[in-house]
């Protein structure tokens, strides 16, 4: 099976559309405002030398070449001469100052010269993957091959270190992300080299010791605790996971490897069955920004980064590719509705680099006496720039390369992962377009062209359950879903599919290994996660109670321009003095809900998406 | 309004009677020798040097004086020629080795000779106030005043230091407990400078900064940001905190200062409204063993330390002397049967420091990759010794003289506020005995000689509600209930008095406030908190809830000899493939809950207090 490229696909109107827009309109130049700056770009200058602000760090080259990689993607769509020279001047500087090796580090290049690949820890060969995928985007997108031949020249040189030679203080990287950079590399040039580089990597990973004794953190931080085809719980720095697992994949889909692909299965199983939250969020805990132990989600402190779920799309959509399982596009659409873009405010200028479910001021500054030793929680407003930026320009490249994630195709098949309005084209013949309010309405209305004898895989979402209706030129279809897709065969050259899934408002329950989710539901309206915020209901939102058998009614918020639910609901007030009593009271009242991804766009206030159940 | 005295009290049977017997037959020994093994007593020859094995420890004269303290008061009533050799021993050391002008402390003189009250956290003034009492208690007991001796000259010299001189670093204890023990002292010496003293110390606390600037911990950690008088929430150490608050309420009882009595009383009402566990912990955090925010009452993370049940112990009753309100009474009763005994094994040998109200081990290794920031959490096995080993010797001095908080009386009246099979010696004149399995049973016999015209008043525990019965001389007595207490005028110098409160299985909700609790219940009997066991029940414990009109059984555990609970309960049972669904399923499940004191008395397990109501 092969996923459409998004370069074949358009979106062309709702939900995503208009994300699109802000994506390339606003976020493209807000990051680059930012990143400016800061001194991200000037970096590339290789000028700055002590005393002077904005010292380069380890992994600034890297936020560039997403913004590369994420303008060139838009440039595939747009025209917009402004960020195509921004580009072409960081380009410039990149090129300018490559060493004559064809090593290339703003970090290692100006502030500590004599450092080169001396700590796996310190993002080299990350960069490099990254400028890799932003030459190749630019590539694609402008037909410029200076960047790409920059990376060529540096990639030679990593595989004289790391493969012939051997000359390196460390042998894996310490942040994986050059993998599925080879693989891609591999694609463009055929060069051979590039993907046993890639191979090499992974092959090597977890079969010696890395870390040193006494170290802040042990192997499994940096998933090589073991061979990686050993590997099988999700570990670690949890971006640094999924960007292997994406890399691992590659390879497996490159060579047909199954011990890889196996490995692959399990981890991702391990991840939907143990370790995910309701919004798509991996990394539990803030300390090794790391996956944790099973069924351990608690919500105040979720870690939950942005770039985490991007890196889970990645991986999803390359397990798309050797399994018909709905699971995996369930996950996809999980991740895009509700944690992804909970990562960028609604007017695309601030952005979360971790995505708690739940914000509670009152136990943020609990240790009273001793103020330092306050615990750690996420940020509860959206920042226009951090430090460690790593988020807003992933957030822009995977934006605007949505359509990749939608279609995937083999000889007899082609399949309909996300319900998004979009013509595609499947292949030189076969055009597929759909048009839908999708999530905010369930129906999805699908024309294929010159499919004839093809099978149409439609992916049922999961949460519809059996409440969905197919209609195929106009009669009803009812066809069992196998693997969550229900399929359909294309009997003439115009096949018109009109899908309806119920989006109404349904309780999710956790299972009941999640300890921290007991007796308590989340709200969701077909994909869309729902939370409740201090601003339009109580103060304490754990006094609020949902019945199971709840009344609702919808809306829209006029201010944030999204739908809104109200329940029917109850408020738990006091029937006793002091702390304890033998009884409970509760009053009626109306519980008020926005999507989750449109939280803390208002006044700061808490959150919560895990309400109590009556 | 006074307390009658344990002197006066004889535990007669019962409950308290058992585990009086196992405080003198073993505790007393058992913390003994584990004090002797670590060098405790042996500190006292003040013979340590550099290189030598058990290193004096800056508060071990407290343990020593504690244990003393609690001995004598087991001599009170046992004649134990052993123990009493014991502290005859130490004592002899304690004024072999007292400077020449007063100064004793094992650490400050043997180990940092120059660090005499340089410090204001080291716990100098502290270890003082132990002798003073351990003095006291040792001299009523024996009548022996060697100690009493020591103290008298050690107090001289602080009186000079601190209230003539001023010349010590610091002008308040760090740790307060010298407070309340010079009052007593006072009441033995009737020496003005001594009552002179205490005031000192209550009345110059807060009104300049001691901690220093960049110290790890603010000034509320030792109840010295603002003056008493103007303090208005508890704050800081839990047990430096009823220490401190025990002092103020004895200075406004001895001196009639309604300030501080004021003071007194809108703090107790701070803990007993925002900051008490249903154990009658208090001390939400590790981190600084410290007082929280209101309503921030984590479970399985509480610190709770039994001293602090012991020191709110001691405020409450106090406080009782001051105001007809079983709010008090309640309050000692709900640490008495839940966080003070917990602090000790079934056996007498062992003791928590802390006392959790959870234990969940899954979340205990959570930072999996990280492991050395796991998170800080409460031990699960009760220990026979610690390096911080303060509770062990104050659990010995508080059992041995619970009598001291069953009975109060005032001219006109006898407050009758805790049930336990005792005789009490009223006055020279007046007999109360009490005849009860209380709490295993509701019924207590009351019998009052020559109270004729006095006023009994019984306190009626909250928990029962208006499901209780009074017989007076056999007649059914309706009187109504005012500030928690039913008053029985006694018409004849023989008052039979039958009272039958309702202790059966009842559930308990949390106020709204407590975010923690939501949606969950905890079971007590009578003032008896339970919990359940993994080791009785299932591994997770979170998948089980509890009927709100649920059926229940009781029955006894042959091993432990402690009552149970049988729940007719439900589990939560997975309905759903992975971790979200939109269902929840329960199956039936019998939920077998022991007292909370009982728990960790068998193999390490979870354990939990508030369990799921359905």
């Amino acid at each position: 099976m092969k996923n459409i490229d998004f370069t074949n696909v358009n979106i062309t109107g709702g939900f995503w559309y208009n994300r699109q827009e802000i994506n390339a309109k606003t976020t493209a130049q807000a990051i680059y405002d930012k990143f400016s700056e800061t001194g991200r770009f000037d970096a590339l200058k290789h000028d700055w030398t002590n005393g002077m602000p904005n010292k380069p760090h380890i992994f600034w080259d890297s936020d560039i070449a997403k913004w590369i990689e994420g303008v060139a993607y838009i440039l595939e769509k747009n025209d917009m001469p402004d960020l195509e020279e921004i580009c072409d001047n960081a380009i410039d500087l990149i090129e300018k100052n490559q060493a004559d090796d064809g090593y290339f580090n703003s970090y290692f290049q100006v502030v500590e010269k004599d450092k080169r690949f001396t700590n796996r820890d310190w993002h080299e060969l990350y960069c490099l993957g990254h400028l890799i995928e932003a030459a190749l985007a630019y590539k694609h997108a402008t037909g410029k091959d200076k960047l790409l031949n920059c990376c060529l020249r540096y990639v030679d040189l990593v595989y004289r270190i790391f493969l012939v030679e051997d000359s390196a203080a460390f042998h894996t990287p310490g942040h994986e992300e050059i993998e599925l950079a080879l693989v891609k590399l591999w694609h463009e040039t055929h060069d051979a080299r590039h993907l046993e580089l890639a191979k090499h990597f992974i092959d090597k990973r977890g079969v010696q010791k890395e870390v040193p004794e006494d170290y802040w953190c042990n192997d499994a931080y940096f998933q090589s605790h073991l061979p990686v085809r050993e590997q099988k719980t999700a570990e670690g720095h949890s971006v640094r996971a999924v960007y292997l697992y994406s890399g691992m994949a590659d390879i497996a889909f490159e060579t047909g490897d199954k011990t890889l692909l196996d490995a692959c299965k399990v981890l991702l199983d391990d991840i939907i069955e143990h370790k995910l939250y309701i919004t798509g969020g991996i990394g539990q805990s803030s300390v090794g920004e790391a996956f944790t132990v099973p069924f351990d989600l608690p919500n105040s402190t979720a870690y939950t980064e942005t770039c985490a779920g991007i890196g889970l799309i990645y991986f999803a959509s390359r397990m798309q590719k050797f399994f018909v399982d709905s699971r995996y596009g369930d996950l996809i659409e999980r991740i895009l509705y509700n944690g992804l873009i909970s990562g960028v405010s609604l007017d695309g200028r601030a952005f979360f680099y971790e995505n708690p479910l739940e914000i509670l001021h009152a136990e943020r500054e609990r240790n009273v006496s001793v103020p330092r030793q306050n615990p750690r929680f996420p940020a509860t407003r959206r920042s226009e720039v951090f430090s460690c930026s790593c988020c807003p320009p992933n957030f822009l490249r995977l934006i605007a390369s949505l359509g990749n994630y939608i279609c995937s195709v083999d000889d007899d098949n082609i399949y309909l992962h996300q319900y998004i309005s979009s013509s595609i084209k499947v292949d030189d013949e076969i055009l597929l377009s759909q048009k839908t309010d999708y999530p905010n309405n369930g129906r999805v209305e699908i024309i294929v062209k010159n499919a004839k004898n093809k099978t149409i895989n439609l992916r049922i979402p999961a949460y519809t359950k059996n409440n969905y209706s197919v209609l195929v030129d106009g009669g009803k279809d009812t066809e069992e879903v196998e693997n969550g897709y229900h399929s359909i065969k294309c009997k003439s050259d115009l096949t018109m599919i009109i899908l309806d899934f119920d989006v109404t408002p349904k309780l999710n329950f956790s299972s009941p290994d999640v300890w921290g989710n007991a007796n308590t539901v989340a709200v969701t309206a077909g994909p869309v996660v729902y939370c409740a915020e201090s601003i339009d209901n109580v103060e304490n939102l754990h006094s609020l109670y949902i019945p199971e058998n709840f009344e609702y009614s919808l809306s829209t918020d006029e201010e944030l321009d999204v739908p809104t639910i109200q329940i029917n609901g109850k408020i738990s007030v006091k029937s006793f003095d002091g702390l304890y009593g033998q009884s409970r009271k509760f009053e009626d009242a109306l519980i008020r809900l926005i999507p989750y991804y449109a939280f803390a766009n208002r006044e700061e206030c808490d959150m919560l998406i895990w309400l109590n159940i009556l």
